[in-house]
């Protein structure tokens, strides 16, 4: 029942969608249409330990209600993406490099905080049904969802489900060799698609060039402070002219029209959906040259039939796959 | 009814198992429980057109049953592993550019010859289902099956069932990009699983060597003959102590472990099954490096539950695939 006396209050059930890494948690209330109508945003500080992230997420599902003057009382179900990999049955983060996480029960400790249901899966996962549910109706029969940013993570869609792996760890794309002699990634190996196309990728070929005594409109527009630079400063150096950032980003993206079609090639998808801060600032850039790379790529046949798009969902897919997740787990 | 007097009259239903690619056509009988009573092997003759191939595949189906003393009439089902990309539900080959087929009605025309269901399904995917059924119990909820000969190809099981993909093109394994600066693959593109890791990778490098000058006991097995080479000899050799053919052959089980952990991490399955004339033939020499290099590139934690296993079905996959496929699909 709704203790508040707003204007929402008619509405029988809100659902909370969270989104948090190894930086940030974000809240996101949400109606039974997935609208939302408030967000929170804290800092995970992940050293204070697994309680101090349990309690700031708690807070911040509590303030994201506080936005819409809602209560917890109003909240159907909390849905929760988080990073690594996730037990979605028990809603346990079985191993979180990020967050230094392994067996956490955050299923179960939210629900002793907040008395709600709460369902949890893989943050990319969650991503994935974000634009599987909510931006596209839940219609494709299968769906690869590929969201790159800092690092490259993906979620699979089979038979409008969410397809977890045998032991939960599926989509792991990011990790896929493509080039075996390549550049060495975070896992330890070489010439993985996320040591290739993703934005740590690209800033450390932007760096290593620099400092080679490549001359950039970068240096101009970030005064200098290369640290500073993020995936729209690229956006503004193209646009103004720079041939060299033009080159990174466009190879990027050859990566990952590649990487798309050993997607298409295996599991010959419905959809594979592009997403995350990368894809979300270069669309225009790099949008057309993924998709004509993946169709050259692509087995003769195996593509006529998939879509590939970019999620217009931004920043946002987390929290609202966060709260599509609760709705359709809490209404089997 | 049984037509026939000898000894298996009281079965009441036997499958038939039909394997064929662009060489040659097998057929083989099988018993409820899955036991091969009989076999026959045709040349496929694809030049002959279509019209003339599903004649020889409907007399070599019969053959195979008169090695048994039965008839078609003791048949319950035939099932069908064919090359290239299959509508399972029509029974249609859609593309084979092996056999020079497009848009052929396979199991109407042979429903129309032999009188009994026809179920057809991709080679690779029938192989696949044959492991996962008749040697694994149908017991793993996802396998992978990887089948190196003279190229690679590969079915998916999800949920214990065959995965077919939306346009019926899903397991095109072979293509998937490894190596994007390697050797040109037969599809056009570069460093693809298939141009690093199947026979025809392994003896173009040997042709490739030994036409520089590389000296090889393989020279002297098979009296200079080169064009007779098969994936016997190179065991062979390497037993003989040729460093140079151990070289090769390690070098595409290193490829094939990459293809594994990529595989493990987007799939993260319950079984990698390997198979093949290739694995079949270098069992011994391969595998171990398989899973040492697969779960050194696998991301961690993927590859913990997951069992990379080689088949002991050798060639035969094919038809008791096509066999259980019969069976399951004639008594869903």
């Amino acid at each position: 029942m709704s203790h508040n006396q707003n204007s929402v209050k008619g509405n029988s059930g809100f659902y909370v969608g969270v989104d948090f890494g190894g930086t940030k948690i974000l809240s996101g209330v949400f109606t039974k249409s997935l609208e939302c109508i408030g967000t929170a945003k804290k800092k995970t500080k992940s050293h204070k330990g697994v309680d101090a992230v349990i309690e700031r997420i708690a807070r911040c599902i509590l303030e994201s209600l506080d936005e819409c003057r809602l209560t917890i009382d109003d909240v159907k179900a909390v849905g929760i993406g988080a990073p690594g990999s996730i037990n979605s049955e028990e809603g346990e983060v079985i191993f979180s490099p990020n967050l230094e996480w392994k067996n956490v029960p955050l299923k179960k400790s939210l629900e002793k905080i907040l008395n709600v249901p709460v369902f949890v899966d893989n943050d990319c996962n969650v991503s994935t049904f974000g634009v599987f549910d909510a931006e596209l109706g839940a219609e494709p029969e299968s769906m690869i969802g590929i969201f790159i940013g800092t690092g490259i993570g993906g979620g699979i869609i089979i038979n409008r489900k969410l397809y977890p792996g045998f032991s939960k760890t599926a989509g792991e794309i990011g990790h896929m060799v493509i080039d075996v002699n390549g550049p060495k990634c975070g896992c330890g190996n070489y010439g993985c698609f996320e040591a290739l196309a993703s934005r740590k990728a690209i800033f450390n070929k932007i760096h290593t060039a620099i400092n080679e005594g490549q001359k950039t409109i970068l240096l101009d527009l970030l005064d200098g402070k290369l640290e500073d630079m993020r995936s729209g400063d690229l956006r503004m150096a193209i646009k103004r002219g720079d041939e060299f950032v033009r080159n990174v980003v466009e190879q990027s993206a050859k990566y990952t029209g590649i990487a798309v079609a050993n997607l298409i090639n295996i599991l010959n998808p419905a959809v594979v959906a592009l997403g995350g801060g990368v894809i979300e600032a270069l669309e225009n850039e790099m949008m057309p040259i993924i998709t004509d790379v993946a169709s050259k790529y692509a087995f003769p046949g195996s593509m006529v039939n998939t879509k590939i798009i970019s999620s217009k969902l931004g920043d946002s897919a987390g929290i609202i796959g966060a709260a599509a997740l609760a709705k359709s787990s809490s209404n089997p």
